[in-house]
């Protein structure tokens, strides 16, 4: 097929090392060389480029050494019958290739490219006494050599490289082309990218397409005036808008399924599974019947622990949900409704301004111990997966950031009535910040890697002594080592850049959701910022940052129940926002306009919870697609199977 | 293994033909004979028994003539390692036993049975002619002969058989085993009467157990008295009661799954497991490769098929379901209130009580006429099993009940604050009407079972001529004949008697809910009714009915939205019945006790709804077990089927 045996995989991983002084007497003991025959002996092939300072070994592998590693790993890849099953090389026929023909998608790659690599152990019956740079060290007996390294501070976390021709590809069809407004390259940007990233811009494509709709309602709003109408008409555009924002997610989540169905992924990404739940790598050394048995034995016992187990993880991610709530509580809010107040209260527009930065300045400090705090007391969790263990961390950090953005704004506009306030805010933080944002989005990784790449020059100068001869990052590879990696500005431990791209979009929905019956243009304002969101992202992506590391999920994870936590605040605070606008002078009196208002809130609120029953999440043609192969892939071997279950109930006996 | 290749059944089906005239010369063309002569060739075995105006025949069947039966069938049976496996007779080991070590559960067997009976079928190249009392018809090639005989009005649907010794013992460990208040033998009911109606007894019993709480709480409220703190403990009350009827339905479904776990039912049983979805006969025939063939050949053509029939069966569904609230709405909405109306104006009591028997017997026509009208509504839908059918019955039929239940309440408590006469209706309904309820339940029964019986002893005496002689019907098996069936009162197409037990806790619940800040007390009242419902319905199933017909359903289906729905209602009306009680001259102003009732009902409301996150619906063990088996069956056999998929898809090439 297609001479699918010399298939190789470009150059796609590199490990950083320094740059050693010239004379390399003792190459046999000295660690990089070392570990670069280790690499090839591995059967990975290299290319070593130095740098100004480091020296890059860039990593590439044959299809087959991929394939071995897999099928150590075990990695569970969908087959063609639909089910998921331990991956062997000798049976490569049997699973589902990637859209592009390949055999494995990026992350399957990046994953056996990171086993691999610290993989490398001492087989030795004793240490190894490594040198570098006349120290020396020892490598312990079954120690991998890279961790070792690390550790040492001699090389530094592989990272991986970008595709050079995919990555050009991909700016023509996608980060510049601004025509297409909403349609982008799915399939490629799942293959280059991986599920996480893809299903990111899939939603914000999918969300810019459904906002044309309030975007036009609102600008209607805005420019027709209806006289006395005007203040009947907010209701209806309200109703409508919740009524879309339910539909949009539910559309999604049918999309979410879709997505999974169309890309070749396993069900152990899918979230929900609950395949993360079971310990993979201790399950698969006991023996199916040693499994059995187990679980036949002690089965009350083995009940009772998990429900200990369930329950005390309960108990802990409640005790850090308190810890959260509380504090944000007691000690956020008054700090952000001091602010507020004080805003309201100050007369000069100069001191508002020298209030308004120290208060900018101070919540960057708080978002940041927050972020910390969060991530401590997450550690504490037993979560199931590094995604459960990101996504508690995306709720907890997510209450931070809804005080900090919308308190001040319930502030002027419910207990101050002050809509003018109100809605200059609105539109100051959805142009200007959102502007800003995209600006500095792109411009912030651009600067720091101009920054890094000088500090490099300049050392290399400084080295070399004299000013002599013009010295310049010349490959590729050392440039992008030298970008910024996509990483979250909460943190790098548990979330990626995606962290900040999703709390945009939650950020700005909810703004403009929540106090839509105040300022309906404001979805107009997003929609133009969603359209040139994509754009921006994708050419931070490609071009600005370092390839991040593909992550497994594909799904939004914790953003999908913000969202819809976002919808059920918005239904509240509008009916308090139409309270207000309908009862100028403060009465606080049931009108049969309020009452109504409430009757409409209840309504609104049993569209929200009663709709998901009318449109199901999984498609119609997703679900017989999966039961259909589940069928049969249990009819194909149900005899087989059957007969050494039954053989083996009988052997005991 | 204790002689199980003799293990037969208990004769567990009858058939019912009428007696036929003593001279029985020409037996071969006599189609009864016919009937016995084919059940015995099919391996049944048959017992016969002449009643007073009808014969019974009586089938029972060897272990091995139902295994053959259900491999035919292709049955799914949960297999040691937890997957569902298409029986065979063959590895009868492999399959999970039942908890009493029988191999088919009798939900199992009768399906088995019923396959057998109506299986039985001309295999002729031409038609036979059969004779019954002279009247001759024809046998065609092809076609049932149950089937015909019934078409022919001569044999009656086969009905299933009580098994005495397991009924007696029933009776004495369950039914009339006052003392154990809740407890209840689950597995023995889920042995004799199948899954659905185990589940509904083990729902009964966990929802009387919890009802202890509230109960003692509402006699606390009833008998102390705290003076002027009376009126501020009600939100107390309100708030903990909503609590735990969010807390009661999550650990329900916990526990439903937890009973999946515990009995042996395969997994198409689980309603939304997507299972029903395929149909199973039509995949069957198709070859796993043509199936493969399908799905990869006209694959958009196929899911845009499927989106059409999805969203046209929920274009259907929408119809039918605003068919039925606009109906509600506009017909009955109307003649309710007109009744409470005309009640609250009227001023004789016996007016009143004329009006109400008026009222009593109007309603039982519109619950029958609307009941009707929702199975032919129902019909057009395309559900997907006739669970789903059922489902759709019991919401739009609940909604029915739902009016006539709570509309007279609604307009006494809200409109008028008539406290007063609220609390006499609910005590009304929940004392008088469920006692009632539970006498006529046991009743009513057995006054149709005297009846029957009287009528044909007296045919059989009108028959002989003179009355010499005592005539008495002495066969068991014409006494459960006699008796009536298990049967909805809305119509016996798509529920049986269940729905009237489900809909009894439903409208119970509903009524101590919503109305818990009036009445308090309420709660006590449900408890001892509950108590009592559990043994007088145990009663009525193993001593005054026939044997229900197993169904497969293991989940108590749409009642758990239904609950679910009455606990978001009942948070809306308490919180309206405690601004009533606050708010006794009716001024209608936001005071901050009012705002304080908004915004306590918004919080419980996110309780509601967010509580599902913190206590999941699958206990982890439940999870850990299934995922276990998942992959031990995966693992078992991997290698086979690679091998098995890599070679087809090498073969076209």
């Amino acid at each position: 097929m297609n001479g699918r045996e010399e298939e190789r995989t470009g150059f796609e991983v590199a490990v950083v090392v320094p740059k050693r002084t010239v004379n390399e007497g003792d190459g046999s003991c000295d660690c990089v060389e070392l570990l670069v025959s280790e690499f090839m002996n591995a059967g990975l092939i290299i290319e070593r480029v130095v740098g100004l300072s480091d020296e890059f070994i860039k990593l590439a592998a044959p299809l087959e050494i991929l394939g071995r590693v897999a099928s150590d790993l075990q990695i569970r890849k969908p087959t063609h019958i639909g089910m998921d099953l331990p991956f062997q090389w000798d049976e490569v026929e049997a699973f589902v290739r990637q859209p592009d023909g390949s055999l494995f998608s990026w992350c399957e790659r990046f994953h056996c490219f990171h086993h691999l690599v610290y993989g490398i152990v001492n087989k030795n019956k004793s240490f190894v006494t490594l040198s570098f740079d006349g120290k020396e060290f020892k490598w312990e007996q079954g120690e991998s050599l890279l961790a070792k390294l690390e550790s040492e501070g001699i090389a530094k976390q592989p990272f991986p490289l970008h595709d050079e021709s995919k990555r050009k590809q991909l700016l023509r069809s996608w980060a510049l082309n601004w025509l297409d407004l909403t349609w982008q390259p799915v399939d490629e940007i799942y293959l280059y990218f991986g599920t996480k990233i893809a299903t990111y811009f899939v939603f914000l494509g999918m969300y810019t397409r459904w906002m044309f709709f309030p975007a036009v309602f609102g600008l209607t709003l805005q420019l027709i005036n209806f006289g006395s109408w005007q203040l009947r008409i907010l209701p209806i555009f309200f109703i409508c808008i919740i009524s879309w924002a339910v539909l949009f997610l539910q559309f999604w989540k049918r999309k979410n399924y879709a997505l999974l169905a169309r890309w070749p992924v396993s069900n152990s990404i899918r979230v929900d599974s609950g395949y993360t739940v079971l310990d993979m790598g201790q399950s698969g050394l006991l023996s199916d019947v040693e499994l059995v048995k187990k679980l036949g034995t002690d089965k009350a016992k083995e009940k009772e622990a998990f429900q200990r187990d369930e329950w005390f993880g309960h108990l802990l991610r409640f005790r850090n949900d308190a810890i959260i709530i509380l504090s944000i509580i007691c000690l956020q809010l008054p700090f952000e409704l001091a602010y507020a107040h004080t805003y309201e209260v100050l007369g000069s527009d100069l001191t508002k301004f020298s209030l308004t930065a120290v208060y900018l300045f101070a919540i960057q400090y708080l978002t940041k111990i927050g972020g910390i705090v969060s991530v401590k007391l997450i550690k504490y969790e037993n979560n199931k997966s590094t995604e459960y263990m990101s996504d508690s961390l995306v709720y907890k950090v997510f209450g931070l950031y809804f005080m900090q953005s919308y308190i001040g704004l319930f502030y002027h506009a419910l207990l101050h009535r002050n809509f003018t306030t109100l809605r200059q805010v609105l539109i100051q933080r959805l142009i200007v910040s959102q502007v800003l944002d995209n600006v500095m989005e792109n411009s912030l990784p651009y600067l720091k890697y101009n920054y890094k790449k000088y500090r490099a020059v300049n050392k290399k100068k400084y080295e070399k002594g004299s000013s002599t001869g013009k010295i310049q990052v010349t490959s590729r590879v050392e440039k992008e080592y030298l970008k910024p990696a996509y990483s979250a500005s909460i943190g790098e431990e548990l979330e990626d850049g995606l962290f900040d791209d999703f709390l945009e979009l939650a950020l700005q929905f909810g703004m403009a959701m929540m106090f839509a019956c105040a300022f309906p243009l404001a979805f107009s304002f997003t929609l133009l910022n969603n359209i040139t969101e994509i754009r921006t992202d994708a050419l931070k992506l490609l071009s600005m940052l370092r390839r991040p590391i593909p992550r497994a999920a594909a799904t939004i994870g914790a953003w999908l129940n913000i969202f819809q936590f976002l919808i059920v605040m918005s239904i509240c605070t509008n009916c308090a926002l139409l309270v207000c606008l309908y009862d100028r002078e403060g009465k606080w009196k049931i009108e049969p306009g309020l009452a109504a208002i409430l009757i409409m809130e209840h309504i609104l609120l049993f569209i929200k919870f009663g709709f998901s029953h009318f449109v199901p999440e999984e498609p119609a043609w997703v679900t017989a697609k999966r039961v259909k192969s589940a069928t049969q892939a249990q009819d194909m071997c149900s005899k087989q199977l059957l007969r050494s279950i039954s053989d083996r109930e009988k052997k005991p006996k």
